[in-house]
Order: C-alpha cells, then sequence, then structure tokens
C-alpha cells in the first residue's frame, strides 16, 4: 500500500540519454588484452556498476562496445537514475584499474554523439529556440529532444544535468508568465484628503528644485529637494535605527560579479543592471588613440573604448548583497545575534525601460539599506517590529494614505522567478501608496525576510550551528518624497506640523534669469 | 621699428599644404563653359580669394586645375595663413556662384590626396607612430609629413586644423614629460609626536573594522571606521560648511559622456576611468542565453556580456562636474552670488595602478565634494576664507602634522597637460600629510580655483555679464581618516580629546569565532 496520495505528487519526467563516446588510451589495446576481458568489464558494468543506487530494472547499459586501437568506444543509454555521462564517469574509473594492470593509462574522454530525450509538455506557447552546449533541439508535442555539444570538461562541470534542469526551469516559468505576481492586502491605511492633483517632479522641475542630468532616469537634485531627503533620513534615524540600536556601515557600491553569484543576482539581473567595465591596462599609451580621437573629432569613440575594457560587475542593484562579503566564511558569535546595520553611502541604479519618467522611476537613485541577521525566530520577530515602526511614521509623521501587501519575495522576483504564495515566513512585504495625479499606486518601500538564503549563499555560520537567518529592508529616498510630495503638494504650508518641524526652512540657493 | 622683443615670442612653426581634390558638379562642364571662364575664375583665386586675410605674399594657390567631365580638378597648395582646405572650402563656395549662372551645380568634394608638412623640432624621443585621419606619418629631423585619410566631412568639421594642434599638443606634453608637477610649499605645521608606526589598513583589517570587499581597491567599512567617517564629516559640516552657509545638494554619480566633454575630462580620463554600460536592450529574451549560460557553467560570460552592452560613461570621478549641469545654459540672477554647495551623496572611482594599497589609496572612494560659485573675487576671497577653515581643523581638531603646496591645477593634471607655475589666481592647493609608517606624505585634500573653466564649459552666464569663477575642494573620506589613524594610531584614549568627543564610543558589531 502506498503511503502517500500519487495523484497529488508531481511524476518524475522519462528522460532517455544516448550517448556514443571513446576512451583514448594512452597505448593500443588490440595487442595487450584479450578482448574477452573487457567483454566480461563490460558484462559486469551492465549487471552492476552501472545500476548501482537505481531502483530494480533501471540505470545505464552499455548496449554496443567495440576497441580499436588506442580506443575504446562505447554505447551507453540511460533513463534518469544513473544518466548516461554519469554512467561513461563511473566506466572511465572502473576501466582505469583494470587497464592498470596493463601498464596502460586512459588519457581522456571523446565525445562523437551525446542526445537526451525528456517527456515534454510544454506549458502555453513557450518553445525552446537555442540552448547553451546544444547543437540541435527537436522540440515535438511531448517529447523535447537534445543534441548535446559537450566535451569531457564540461561533463565533469555536469553540464548536462544543469541543461535538464534549466530546461525544467524554462517550463516552471512558462507556467507563471501570464499569471501575475502574488499580491495579498495585510493592512490598509485610512482613506486620506489629497492636497495636491499634479505629477510632483513637473512641479520641481518648474520651481527649479531639480533639473535632468545628462543621464537617463537621472536628475541633479536642488537644496530643497536634498533637504527633504535628509528630513526623511532623519526620521528613519530617530523613529526606527537609533531606537533599535542600528550601527551605521558602508556597503560597497560597485558589485563584483562574484558577489552577484553568491546572491542569485546573477541568474536574472542582465536587462536591468548598470554594467561596470574598466580598463584592460592602465598605460596611458594604450589609450592615446582614443584620446587623440576625442581631441581630432570632439566625439568619444564608444566603439573603440568598448575593444579596451572588460566587464567585471555593475553598479549597486539590490543594496545588501555587497555588505555579505563582510561576514563571508566566517561564524559569528552567538552573543553577537541579533545584528543590525545599515548603508547609506551611495547611489543604486536600475536599467529602466524607456520614455521619461518622474522621481519616481529612476535609473539612477538613493535609498537606505537596513539588514538585520539573527536565528530564524529573531529575524521574523524584527521584521514584525520593523513593520510597527514604519506604520507608525507614515500614519502618525508623513500622514499618507498607503497599505501593505503580501509579494513575491523580491529576490525571486530578482532572480527572474515568480510568486510563492505558500511562503508564510519568508518572504516580502510591500508599502505602497497612491499618487493622485495618475491615480496609480506606487511601491516605495519594503520589509524582506529572506530566510537563510544569504547566510547560505555567502558561507555564513553561526556559532551554535543553528540556521542563521537575515532580513532587509530598503528605503528609497526618491520614492518616499515622490509618494509624500504627490499626496501633499509642495507647498510646506500645508504639510503634516509634525514633518514641517522636521524640515525646516527650505532653502533657496538659485536664481535664473 | 618692431614693437615686441621678438626672441621673446615663439616663432609661428612654418607649415605647407598640398591638396589634390576634385569639385564634383550637377553635369558635364566641358560643353556647357568656355574654358576661359574657369581660367579667369582660377587667377582671380589665386591673385584675391586665396590671399585674403593672409598677410603679404601669403596665403594659397591653385598651381594647378583640369576640367574634366563633370568634375574640376585642383592641386591647391598653401602656407598656414590660408590653409589649403579652407582654401578648398573657399574656391567651393565661390565656384558655386558662378557656375550657378549655368544652371549646375556643385555636389561635393572628392579629395584625392591631402599631405600636411610641419617644420618639426621633436622633443627629447617623442616619435609619432599614429594618428587619426591620417594614412601615413612621415617624421624627418626637423620635419613632420603627415598624409592625410579625409572626407570632405572631415573639412567640413576642421579635423586637418585639430590634427595639428593635436601634434603641437604632443610636443608641448613631451616637453613638459619628465619634469615633475609643480610644487611650491605654502605652509607647514609645527611637528607632531606620532603615536603610531603601522600601516592603519593592516591594522583595522586585524580589528575586523574593514574588510576587503569583492572588487579591486574596494572595502567594506564596519560600524567603527563609518563612525570615525562620519565624526569627520560632521566636523568639515561644523566648522566650515555651515558657518559658510554651504547647501547640500545632490550630485549625480553617474557621469555621461556629454559631462566629460564639457568638463574636459575626455580628453585623458580614459586609463583611469571606471566606465559605465547600459544594455543595448531592456528585452529579457535578449539576454536569455547569458542567463542560460550562466545558469549551466556558474560562470557569467562576460564577452558574450560585452557584446550587448553599450558605453555611455563613467562613474564619478572628480565630484563637481555632473553638478554643473544643474545650470547649464542657464543666467544666474547678480544677487545669488556667492553661491556655495556641497555633495556627500555617494561614491567615486578610479581605476588605480595593481597590487594591494590600504585605505588611502583605493578604487572606490567616499569624498565630500565642496563648490563655490562668485565672480573672481569673491572666488578667490573664499577660496582663501576655505584654506582658513581647513588650517584650523587640521590643527586644532585633528591635530596632526601637515603641509599646504600649490601644485599643478588638478583639472589640467586630470587632462593630461602638465603644470602651470605661472598660474597665480587659478590653481590647486593640495594638502598632504607625512604617514609615519611609510614616511611618504600623502595628499589628503585640495582647495581649488578653477577660473571661468566650468561656467565656459556648461555655458553659464551672470546677469551682470561680469566673469562668473567657481572653486571646489573635495574631501575624502578615507583620507582623512588615513592620515588621522597613520599619524594618532586606533586606540581613541591617544586621540586629541576634541576629536575623541566627537566621535564618541566606537561601536562593537562583529565578533567572529
Amino acid at each position: 500500500m502506498k503511503m502517500t496520495n500519487e495523484s497529488e505528487e508531481e511524476k518524475p519526467i522519462d528522460m532517455e540519454f544516448k550517448l556514443k563516446a571513446a576512451l583514448k588510451c594512452s597505448g593500443s589495446l588490440s595487442g595487450e588484452m584479450d578482448p574477452s576481458e573487457i567483454e566480461k568489464f563490460v558484462t559486469s558494468c551492465n549487471t552492476d556498476l552501472l545500476r548501482r543506487g537505481a531502483p530494480p530494472g533501471c540505470g545505464a547499459e552499455i548496449v554496443k562496445w567495440n576497441v580499436a586501437k588506442d580506443k575504446i568506444e562505447l554505447k551507453i543509454v540511460s533513463d534518469r537514475f544513473v544518466r548516461a555521462h554519469d554512467a561513461l564517469l563511473r566506466v572511465k574509473k572502473e576501466l582505469g584499474k583494470l587497464l592498470g594492470k596493463h601498464r596502460i593509462g586512459i588519457r581522456g574522454i571523446e565525445i562523437e554523439k551525446y542526445k537526451i530525450a525528456l517527456e515534454w509538455k510544454a506549458e502555453g506557447e513557450l518553445k525552446i529556440h537555442k540552448l547553451p552546449f546544444v547543437k540541435e533541439i527537436k522540440q515535438e508535442k511531448e517529447r523535447l529532444e537534445l543534441l548535446l555539444d559537450v566535451d569531457e570538461s564540461a561533463l565533469d562541470k555536469r553540464i548536462p544535468d544543469r541543461l535538464i534542469r534549466l530546461v525544467e526551469d524554462k517550463r516552471d516559468a512558462a507556467r507563471w508568465k501570464g499569471k501575475s505576481e502574488h499580491w495579498e492586502l495585510l493592512f490598509e491605511s485610512d482613506k486620506k484628503p489629497f492636497l495636491f492633483d499634479k505629477d510632483p517632479t513637473e512641479e520641481m522641475l518648474q520651481r527649479d528644485w531639480i533639473q535632468h542630468a545628462a543621464g537617463r532616469g537621472q536628475y541633479i537634485y536642488g537644496p530643497q529637494l536634498t533637504r527633504i531627503f535628509r528630513a526623511l533620513e532623519k526620521i528613519l534615524l530617530d523613529e526606527i535605527l537609533m531606537p533599535l540600536g542600528y550601527k551605521e556601515m558602508i556597503f560597497p557600491k560597485f558589485v563584483a560579479w562574484d558577489v552577484w553569484k553568491r546572491s542569485g543576482h546573477a541568474k536574472g539581473i542582465y536587462p536591468e543592471a548598470y554594467y561596470v567595465c574598466t580598463p584592460k591596462t592602465r598605460d596611458p599609451e594604450y589609450w592615446e588613440d582614443v584620446m587623440d580621437y576625442f581631441k581630432v573629432t570632439n566625439e568619444v569613440p564608444v566603439d573603440m573604448i568598448m575593444g579596451k575594457i572588460e566587464n567585471v560587475g555593475g553598479m549597486c542593484y539590490a543594496q545588501c548583497p555587497p555588505f555579505w562579503v563582510f561576514l563571508q566564511g566566517k561564524i559569528l558569535a552567538n552573543e553577537t545575534l541579533p545584528i543590525t546595520v545599515f548603508d547609506r553611502s551611495g547611489t543604486s541604479y536600475r536599467y529602466e525601460s524607456g520614455g521619461l519618467h518622474g522621481i519616481e522611476r529612476l535609473d539612477e537613485f538613493h535609498r537606505v539599506e537596513i539588514v538585520w541577521i539573527g536565528n530564524k525566530q529573531q529575524t521574523i520577530a524584527h521584521s514584525k517590529e520593523l513593520r510597527e515602526m514604519y506604520r507608525h511614521i507614515f500614519n502618525d509623521i508623513l500622514d499618507i494614505e498607503w497599505r501593505e501587501a503580501w509579494v513575491t519575495p523580491w529576490f525571486m522576483a530578482q532572480e527572474g522567478k515568480a510568486g510563492l504564495a505558500e511562503l508564510k515566513e519568508v518572504g516580502t512585504v510591500d508599502y505602497e501608496a497612491v499618487l493622485p495625479y495618475s491615480d496609480k499606486w506606487l511601491e516605495f518601500q519594503n520589509v524582506s525576510v529572506n530566510g537563510d538564503k544569504y547566510p547560505k549563499g555567502f558561507s555564513v555560520k553561526l556559532q551554535s550551528g543553528e540556521e542563521l537567518w537575515s532580513g532587509c529592508s530598503g528605503v528609497g529616498l526618491e520614492r518616499w518624497a515622490a509618494v509624500f510630495l504627490a499626496q501633499k503638494g509642495l507647498d510646506t504650508e500645508n504639510w503634516p506640523e509634525k514633518f514641517k518641524t522636521i524640515v525646516g526652512e527650505l532653502p533657496e540657493v538659485f536664481k535664473f534669469l
């Protein structure tokens, strides 16, 4: 009798692996070895070695073999349990022992042909056109066939297994596609009277509070808006960070690829990243032709430059990943928990979709990033405390209309994954507020419990051995300001008393004719 | 009698221009025009048109001409006064009027050959191997011959003139090469007893105050050093910025090429820049192969990425240039002067030479940038006031051993130019302090009067029409800390009383096993 209800489980997809390969040896085999010896070896592979670990009747099989001079040619077929490439590696190892007795070594593996077929129910219109390490893709109604382009080192790196996982991920992503991200209302503020119905960015441009900068999605902030930003920062410090014992740190703002590999962003950040490249060399002579070209044409030769630089990472996107290098590979003393730190040392970047946006959707923006680390209970409890305190700020100081929702965790969204509604402890709470001028809701802040994601990714452990968790919350100064100014307008006399006092008088510095 | 002492003037270099070109017309000339008409035209060019503006006996001359179907072929030779390419443009214009009477238009210019020869005394070992828009370079003892590769649009852009200026600049640069930059002592503090002889970076690494980040020349700053940075910032604010009425702004940190074209950095920044590239498109499908490659190999395919991004500028290098876009093309009201603003909103980058350095030489660093704008008198007076106040900080609060020197203006150094000792009003004062552990002097700060450089570069004018000047001063937090910690050590009990009070207790957050 089966213990689980099989209909509720996802059936394992059937797979078929067909591999033609040769093991290249250090000397000729034909003279040295009795063919019956190899035949015996193959039989033992098929009855034992290539079935180990697989359910009865399953595993891999050498269906054809041939000895030609210094090569042993093999054809291996298998199911999902001992995949043909794993089978080949097992064979190589065992055969090595056998040949060793004849003073022959195995030099390497040559792969002639490797075909993988998967039982495949494509979701929707998912077509797979191109895959790395794949020469040919045949997609039929319920079957996906991949003709691989791999060598021995690719087998060592487990490329075939990762390929299978990749196509499975693509199928899962297609399942989510079209379905909206998860969104569940947690809290809603009182309705508030709106004092303004214009786009605050437009209004600030007219008043010379801000100017368009030279880059896309980038502004230069004059003294008035900067004063508002600093007031918002002060509220965050006074109401949350100081009372909760947060200490300031300075997180890196250039993010090397290794950080994004560990944080998971290297899976999907590409369409939105601001890439950073460094010179291939600092030798001025190497750059002389670029300088000469500029001096002669007054144009920067960007194509020429592209050949002289190399991509090493990108600019800050999510703010906390590079912080984790501070703890990388370390064991934290129990007594230090919970750890609470924040950073406000620089700019963040997103390559946003084209067209003009206001300060609510920028390529370059400014954020205070808050990080807390503890055991599971501490981390969850801290996130609740934070949420209480944010509620106080939005209700009692900024006096805005806003709401809180449980959404797809930010790190999954940034890795290109869809929402998991079933997550209850790990996940993201988004804060949204309505912009009266457009009647759209804007996400202006979040609080996330990231589970053990970062400690795992950066190999950070706790002295006690207990699981280490973390959370983070990003306060976008432009977003806070966009929401506040959209609802309250730019005239300080209409602002809530408490906030007005914190901001003080807005400085007037520039006057243009 | 000559009014100037000729031996003190630099004699104009003799130049020779030889241009073979054809003017292509909209119809055949041979049938339409009497050859004598063209002959008359050429004579009038040689006696009048191509001599206009040149000293007697100087200018350009058409030495050969020929009409072939719809083309007029010309050979023009000239001296420096009416350069052959200018002569050609004059001829084109005048001939256009003449041909117009025959209802023939000039379609364009075809350049067969253009050779420029300069009298040339190369400095030292200067060899010119390669130049943009030049096919062939012949460098003889006292003569430089350039065979150009230009078309009509290159003439329109004045490429030949800029080429000549470029080689002259190279010669001037070679003259400066080897000579050290200008350096002149202005002030020296009292000798101070040093309390520390170690490298503070090493010591901070050992105490876990900082950790190496994932990028080159990049650290993650823990709570202790961050507290020290914020104390230094507070001193700057309390002692200088607030008393002098400075207002905070937020300057962009990504710098588009257009900014560096206007600031002059596009002339020479290349070997040291951190380049920023953006995706050619934000379409996730365009990036799918990159994501797939990463998912299958766990390696980021940087070469693949390089083909999908484009260079749009770089990260903040000198901090004030992108601020000037705020004022670009504007006219400032007189009453607003002097303008005093500062920025502390993000990181700066320099691709520093290889090897490990401490926090005194970083690829990623943090700086408060101070900018003042006024008429000439205001700007100079303000720089003196600033210097007084800095002196007070270094002597009375930080209590360090330091000195002040008059050096090559920073913007000239950054454009690849050498020092001008003769500048007396425009220029840079560097602040240097000795690092006891290495016995080297470190530049940790500067105060610069930039003259009208930025208002000119960004087309900013003053209501009164008076010349607008500006100055800037960069306070590198890492540099200030490096100097202070190197001289005073990391133990707060040894620090000067005033500074100790401002810093308060250093926070202890992390403890590793």
